[in-house]
């Protein structure tokens, strides 16, 4: 099924204990579009960049199975820049710099060859420009999934609980379900947050692992504890980008389907965090993932009834 | 199998966000106590209370078919009293008072009809007086599960280390792994703490659920998101006796076992946070707690296969 990806596209520079980056190619939309990449070669991103943006890293995302016609090049302006330092815990980080640059006024266009799409994955973006890309489409997608962060709580919750009524899927972590319900509880969260529109909510939860809530249904993946987390920036575009990727590959709207989604995520944003950005999600192999996803299954599996 | 249970039988005084209560029995005995007399009837109880503590909450231990032989009464002298005051978040708490009384010099008496046992719960108290326990066994029990906290790290830190080297299970925190490990990464502090002794680790992750590893393996139970905690005074204890009473109960030491024992500790523990104190864990109903552990092991359970 044909995935169309909305998001930043954009320049990061990322400081971790381990280590610190120049400006390095990020962006919402970015990791998301690799990470489905390995899943379905049906992908249309549309996103805004500016002059100063390689043509080698529009090249990468190609040799990743994406369309690019959606990817504006504005060629006297400068692209998307942030930049970042986390703590020691990993779990925390300060933003050094943000230059919204072209994504100030970004304008998403959908070209005619995208209109049609079944899947469509909302990016981190300002919930103005999410609605104006849901009502510039024909036709309503399938499905359609959004991720936000409590930026766009701050400053535009009335536009965002709008665009909210609108989706199907929300992915959100722990802190930002909680400031949006205003619930400490993560269940009581999840059903006022259900109530706002999507049917199904994602909480991801870090090195926690993440919680699927349908208006019935609870699933907790794990994470895999894993020996080192280099670098988180893009992690949970990630597990977007393998969760919706999964969706659109297998076109299955069950709540099983959507569970597994969840593990294929979980598994991809696991691969993300062990290098600096996008460097684990360029040319990784699919029994590797393979092998990941069956060491979350593992991870989880319990016999109850023998005894041994 | 029998099961000897080492630890403070106490009272606390306990705040919370959602109410507040006077003293109330605590103690890390009473939580394991109570907790694993679900699953065995063959409790001994090793702890000391001063003549302040209330009869009719020994009689309630008897009731759970704990025997308190082992459990000294000293009448002159005052019962640890602990009060503490929980954060808003409930994952993290202000101590107030601590009063050590009969604990400041405990000795730890093992009854004749207490030797022999299979299974030993060395409760959180100094490393001193748990290695004083194991020596004066006069048969090495099967298994021997310790549960501790960062205050021993802080100033008994050579103790802690020396009775590590003496028992087969160590039960904490993640704050107490990494403090204990001098590592951040879950999966190297596990290393490293298994190389200090205990064959098993546990490590409790509170509303996040809990990590089971041995040299080779690691299993990660979920937590059950719950839409209230109430109080989460000896949620901890619970779990160590639900784990241990289950093992005892089952007398199996695979690692399959194992991660059943870790379901059945968090089951317990999930109960004891739904109200003040053990007010939760006197008069449990067996199917009610099945019930619970279904509920843990659907949480998880994924089919990878099948599409739909």
């Amino acid at each position: 099924m044909s995935l169309l990806v909305i998001g930043s596209v954009a320049f990061d520079a990322i400081e971790t204990p381990f280590g610190k980056t120049d400006k390095i190619i990020g962006g919402a939309a970015t990791y998301i579009s690799l990470a489905s990449s390995y899943f379905t070669d049906n992908i249309n991103l549309c996103a805004v960049v500016g002059g100063d943006f390689p043509k080698e890293n529009i090249k990468l995302l190609q040799e990743h199975g994406v369309d690019t016609e959606g990817l504006q090049v504005k060629e006297d302006e400068k692209t998307f820049f942030w930049s970042g330092k986390y703590h020691n815990d990993m779990n925390s980080r300060d933003t050094l710099v943000t230059e919204l640059n072209v994504l100030g006024d970004f304008d998403p266009i959908i070209p005619e060859a995208y209109q049609n799409c079944e899947y469509l994955m909302l990016g981190n973006l300002s919930p103005q420009v999410q609605k104006t890309v849901i009502e510039r489409l024909e036709k309503r997608p399938k499905l359609i999934a959004l991720d936000t962060m409590n930026f766009w709580m701050d400053i535009a919750m009335d536009d965002l609980k709008e665009v909210l009524g609108m989706i199907d899927v929300l992915i959100i972590n722990d802190e930002e379900a909680r400031q949006l319900s205003k619930e400490y509880s993560l269940v009581k969260a999840a059903q006022k947050i259900m109530e706002m529109g999507p049917k199904y909510l994602v909480i991801k939860k870090g090195e926690h692992g993440a919680l699927l809530f349908n208006e019935k249904q609870v699933y907790f993946c794990p994470a895999l504890p894993l020996e080192e987390v280099f670098d988180p920036t893009g992690a949970g575009d990630t597990f977007a980008g393998g969760f919706i990727g999964y969706l659109a590959a297998t076109d299955g709207l069950s709540f099983e389907n959507f569970k597994r989604a969840v593990i294929y995520g979980s598994a991809m944003a696991s691969f993300c965090v062990e290098k600096f950005g996008t460097e684990k999600l360029v040319g990784l192999e699919i029994p590797a993932i393979e092998k990941r996803v069956q060491e979350f299954i593992d991870l989880s599996q319990v016999e109850l009834t023998l005894k041994s």
